[in-house]
């Protein structure tokens, strides 16, 4: 259903990448199957991305110094290997944690980034570092036109530097810019930046039984099943 | 020729933009023309790449607060304008001002980056501000994987900071960098960073009668005619 907003002032729009464009929960469950570490997959992957906050957190406060997401994945990947009692050598280790560059987009990801850049400027806006969104979009042939990330402006989304310093990048202003995410936390954020927001439920992004943070209808610009609904929508 | 430099080590090529990959002369002597400005469209475009370095330099130097390349760009367009005796309202100097935005690529470009990209990762590493860099390889069809900019450093080229920190983003070591350049002084300041270095010259840069840097044979690691040839040496 097209939305009654007007999408002629839209410009960009920005994209969380973990769980909006790929799928981080199947691509680390089928890694942990492929290496037979002795452990569920599906909880090794739900493991790994619950320190993730808490992580960001660290940095945020001023406890651990500007660390990016490879150093954050890797200083949380030792505590859950450690609590499934997993010992791996360092390489195995190391390697093991450059899967977040491998993730594999969802099958409306890559077609539908395609159609929307016939109308707008696509970038990543992700806590992601540079080097893996670069990876990632490589492995996933996504067409962004341009890959922005937390890294650089040394601080993580929800923080508003990360989506003010997007706009100001881009050159826009923020209600030029529309964020798309999967999570109303990281749409409200973007929102009281003044950013347009698009929330494209991936209801499947922490496996069976997961479950999606709430929201209240009509609490955001768009809201659509997929990246080509999404486009139907804005006309692209 | 193939070289005898080993390629395995190169991970990715950062590209110089305005002349390496895109034709700033005859884009503006076009647009120039096209405008039907009263004017030499070549001398204007000649007049206004000439205030790039000293506008750069005030920047370096402090004497101007850090200002993008769309800003600086402007700034030397009121003087070009001026000596060329041409009175031109706002909007029509700012739109004016946009054509650095939509300069055409050199007829190699995007099918020798396409080439290229199957092997290494793809990069911008120009003075021009990230929109700017957006646009012109979204007008091109130019596939880079990333948009590098001075502007992320806050630092123009050839300041180190630009390099190391494209190398840092890239998460590569400098040496697994190849900076592609048409100007033999970027090229020199990439590999005082240990940067790789692949010269492409653009005979054709300032338009007729210009003239190239000199450099010497063996001075860099690469040189190709253009960048099909580059991809041919590099077994891309």
């Amino acid at each position: 259903m097209p939305s009654a907003m007007p999408t002629h002032d839209i410009r960009a729009l920005t994209f969380d990448i973990f769980g909006t464009v790929v799928d981080w929960y199947g691509s680390i469950a089928a890694e942990v199957a492929r290496r037979q570490l002795p452990t569920d997959g599906g909880r090794f992957a739900l493991d790994w991305r619950a320190g993730y906050q808490p992580a960001m957190q660290e940095v945020r406060s001023g406890a651990l110094p500007w660390t990016n997401i490879d150093g954050l994945h890797r200083r949380i990947l030792e505590r859950v290997l450690a609590a499934h009692r997993i010992t791996l050598p360092e390489a195995d280790a190391a390697s093991l944690n450059r899967i977040w560059h491998r993730l594999d987009p969802w099958p409306d990801s890559a077609p539908g980034l395609a159609r929307l850049k016939r109308r707008f400027v696509l970038a990543t806006l992700s806590n992601g570092n540079v080097s893996l969104l670069v990876d990632l979009a490589r492995h996933g042939a996504l067409p962004f036109d341009c890959v922005l990330s937390a890294e650089l402006f040394a601080h993580y989304k929800p923080d508003p530097e990360v989506y003010l310093g997007a706009a100001r990048l881009l050159d826009l202003a923020p209600a030029q810019v529309m964020m798309v995410a999967a999570h109303p936390s990281d749409l409200r954020a973007a929102a009281a930046c003044g950013l347009r927001t698009a929330l494209v439920p991936r209801p499947r992004e922490s496996g069976p039984g997961g479950a999606m943070e709430p929201w209240i209808a009509g609490e955001f610009n768009f809201v659509a099943d997929d990246f080509l609904a999404l486009a139907e929508q804005l006309g692209a």
